[in-house]
């Protein structure tokens, strides 16, 4: 196993990444009261509850099975679990755990910052993309029809335990998904990474688990290093949106739980990739680069044939990357180092939002 | 004007107090961006929003009408307020203004908190009871059909504005609720208070608005030096929940709306000082002081008399005040000094709640 530290002061807490963690003692370290609620949903629960549960004798442990689906992220379905709170009396010394995908850690997650104002919780993130990134940095919320994770709070939580055993149930799909983010990191950060990467989807798409390990690993470990220099995202946590903009432009068109967020995120990367390229920052060599390796990992590179530059332009003006008006988005000086920036002539965003389905051809 | 400052490092905020202070230039120097988001209520509306409005030339202004009443402090009516930042495309610098009243500031408070994981906002508190207690401290949120404000918040304004001359239009019943809350600063911090109150009390119902400003003046010190020194309620602070966790019984039992908070909270009160005489510490000339000054007030001091002991112990179960499910209560170990205990033998609290009508007898 091994420990990575997120520094946030007082708000510090450990990711812990191996083999077959959900069967070991971990989580009784991190509960501080007596009571526990696990959230978890209809995929996930049958597969690796019982064995969660091994781990809490002697806690009041209450349980809350949500449907699986981005569709369900909402008020009314988090509302769901302060139900199950208040009727098994659970008080303000009680932890949450939140054993599934994303959308379970994130619901579970603002549950946690709002019930009775703020309470524990533990992440146990049983898909890639929520081990490489949503369990990672605070972030919870849920989704409005109007817009995506626009109702949330920053929340850390205890701990995170991210066993590697579990993605062998993971769908070849949402394992591609998970890779985007990872890919995302590279891109971003550190093109030693990238080139690793290079050498290893094949390996990764096979689940080899050593290369698992260190792609979890080394994601967490760079997001982590972000997160702490912006906890709030005042400025570079915003480099982790790579993709995004465009991604949940494309989400909230197709109606959550269509595309996958982590393949809206891949489409997404190629369109912030695309519009680095036509602003001279990437050469040709470098977008090639970016569209093999996501293709290799299985991503969609292309948004849906339908989207017109009008309906992206609309549905971008209310993501959160906005400020005051003004559209900011991730884009890449060059493979290894985002920017965040509003600074390009709006004709290049339309060029690459008319590109269509050229952008998937090497 | 009189300015008190919260200090609670990067989060201190002021709090402005006098008369007319709706119609004076004081909101733009807390407003960051150039959106404002207005939540307002039915009642409060008609009457000062458009003075309001007249501070806010230059920016893009919307409104959030409410309906009035503590039964529609819910996570439905905080998405209507959602519903309208997305439709009119507030971005992370927006400021949220909360007109109205304590249920009017805990859900644009909520509603700040949670949108886009936390944007500013202000308090401009319509009734005693807001500018003395909920405008001030941080705390915001909704309640629950299982239990009051289990679902919220700690999110600090940027500025609160607390106009005398509203409270002329003001319900007799909302400033007598307004009054338990004073009364409370009195007891659990400062006998000096207390004795200016039974001397002043003819003159704050009669709305001399010289007693008002002391009265609102010396509340929010007192609040706010007890939040300075414990804003996420771990201890100290709990002694502002004096008679809340009786109070919250009733409203519960009774359904919210029927009996206003400060006169559960009035109710309680009595009940906390009446369990504080049977443990001796309290006169039985101490307890007739403070059902005296109740009364003078114009509080109801006795509690439904179909609620009985086993009710109130039913509900008081999923109070926020229980830790570890062990019954915490705020208690006076003599007047000016509350304590916030779970050492009392449970025979005691019975008898409390046993006594019925007779609590009310001088």
């Amino acid at each position: 196993m091994q420990t990575l530290s997120v520094d946030l002061g007082a708000r510090s807490y450990p990711i812990q990444i191996g083999q077959g963690l959900l069967s070991k003692q971990l989580l009784p370290a991190h509960i501080k009261g007596r009571q526990v609620m696990v959230v978890s949903n209809e995929t996930v629960a049958p597969l690796y509850l019982q064995t969660l549960l091994q781990q809490l004798d002697g806690y009041q442990v209450d349980t809350v099975i949500l449907p699986d689906g981005e569709q369900f992220k909402d008020l009314e379905h988090v509302n769901r679990i302060f139900d199950a709170l208040l009727e098994k009396r659970h008080n303000r010394t009680t932890t949450l755990i939140a054993l599934g995908g994303g959308v379970v850690g994130d619901m579970t997650g603002f549950a946690a910052a709002s019930y009775q104002r703020g309470v524990d919780f533990i992440q146990v993130p049983t898909t890639l993309l929520s081990q490489v990134d949503s369990s990672v940095g605070g972030k919870t919320g849920v989704n409005h029809p109007l817009g995506k994770n626009m109702i949330g709070a920053f929340h850390q939580p205890q701990q995170v335990l991210a066993d590697t055993d579990v993605l062998n149930s993971l769908p070849e799909r949402e394992l591609s998904a998970g890779l985007a983010e990872v890919i995302k990191y590279g891109l971003i950060y550190d093109e030693a990474f990238l080139s690793w990467l290079e050498a290893n989807m094949a390996g990764l798409r096979a689940r080899d688990p050593e290369a698992l390990a260190y792609a979890i690993y080394r994601s967490c470990e760079i997001k982590a290093e972000i997160v702490a220099q912006d906890e709030r995202e005042s400025g570079i946590r915003a480099l982790l949106n790579l993709g995004h903009t465009f991604g949940h432009a494309i989400e909230t068109d197709q109606g959550y739980g269509q595309w996958l967020h982590g393949e809206a995120v891949g489409a997404g990367t190629l369109m912030s990739a695309d519009l680095s390229a036509r602003l001279g920052w990437l050469s040709q060599a470098d977008l090639d680069r970016v569209k093999t390796l996501l293709q290799s990992a299985g991503l969609p590179v292309v948004a849906p044939e339908a989207m017109t530059p009008e309906r992206f332009k609309e549905l971008m003006a209310v993501d959160k990357k906005v400020l005051d008006g003004q559209l900011r988005l991730v884009l890449l000086k060059s493979l290894g180092q985002g920017v965040v920036t509003a600074e390009f002539p709006v004709e290049k965003l339309d060029e690459t939002l008319s590109a269509g389905a050229q952008l998937g051809q090497l």
